[in-house]
């Protein structure tokens, strides 16, 4: 099944928490030796502001796992609920045996900063590059620094994947507002 | 404005996937010589199922990250979106100028492997202990392992709170089940 592309226009890294911070699973795209690939991702989480930084463990069991650590290099892509079986699929067979750009009907995009492919049909896409391996080998945790972010007009008004485990996803819900509580200095 | 308490169950510790890696905030309960803190926290990841291991970056300008560190525990406690004013509430002031639990009415409960207390009105509490931080200093990084969980009966009908910055939440919304297209291997 075809999915649209998404137009995106250039967003401040040092606010995609804004996106990430609430949990969604997302598809990181990655290529090495002119190998691409996505592999579906929930274990994530804003680490810093300024530098961006993002910690992802990618098991090492994951084709992905090497090109990421060969290239340094991945990007973080944020599909909507709209995506679920494109998304369960990916995660349910290997880059090692197929090309999940193809098999999936997904478009890739030529990213700015990073030579890893941009997945055009999400709605935002945030090019890493690696920035800690240290603790790669201990706990699969890459730590990597958001160095350019892409964002859909519309992601603000798209439904989020959030995984639960054994096959069942929550989807994002209401937006509710509670800045009148905040410290303006903790408005960030 | 005090909440209801609730009664927990044990839960197995290698599955709290299930409620942390949708991404909701947390409320972390520490204590050091005798004196409990609690903050609100959005930046966690599930790291590994088991042991498990959860990996939760707290600033070192929180008063608990220093609890946090000298007495390598605590309690990982997620609140029900019930609670979110005194969510916002607890993470707008610091534990160096007021007793939280008293401030905002909440029940501290014991603990069976940790000294840190659980909050009763939470819908779960994940006792922790420090396993490594190795990435305090460079990263505010703990990766804790969790060696008891507790859980609510109702817990999957409890309405989560998903931080955006910029005091804005997210609500968790529906559950879809995608079992069908998973590998029976996928399946955890």
């Amino acid at each position: 099944m075809t999915h649209p592309t998404m137009m995106k226009e250039d967003f401040p890294v040092s606010n995609i928490r804004h996106f990430l911070e609430p949990g969604p699973i997302v598809l990181v795209s990655s290529q090495w030796q002119a190998q691409p690939n996505i592999m579906t991702l929930g274990w994530h989480m804003v680490m810093a502001f300024s530098p961006s930084l993002i910690g992802c463990v990618i098991a090492a069991g994951n084709h992905s796992h090497a090109l990421v650590h060969h290239s340094g290099e991945c990007v973080i892509n944020i599909p909507s609920a709209s995506l679920v079986d494109t998304v369960v699929s990916i995660g349910n067979c290997s880059g090692s045996e197929v090309d999940k750009f193809k098999t999936f009907d997904l478009t890739p995009g030529k990213a700015e900063k990073v030579g890893a492919p941009l997945i055009e049909e999400c709605y935002a896409s945030f090019e890493c590059q690696l920035r800690d391996d240290a603790m790669v080998e201990r706990y699969n945790l890459f730590i990597f620094e958001v160095v350019k972010a892409h964002v859909a007009p519309s992601a603000d008004d798209e439904e989020s994947l959030h995984y639960r485990g054994m096959g069942e996803f929550m989807l994002s819900g209401n937006t509710i507002d509670r800045t009148a509580l905040f410290k303006p200095s903790m408005l960030v």
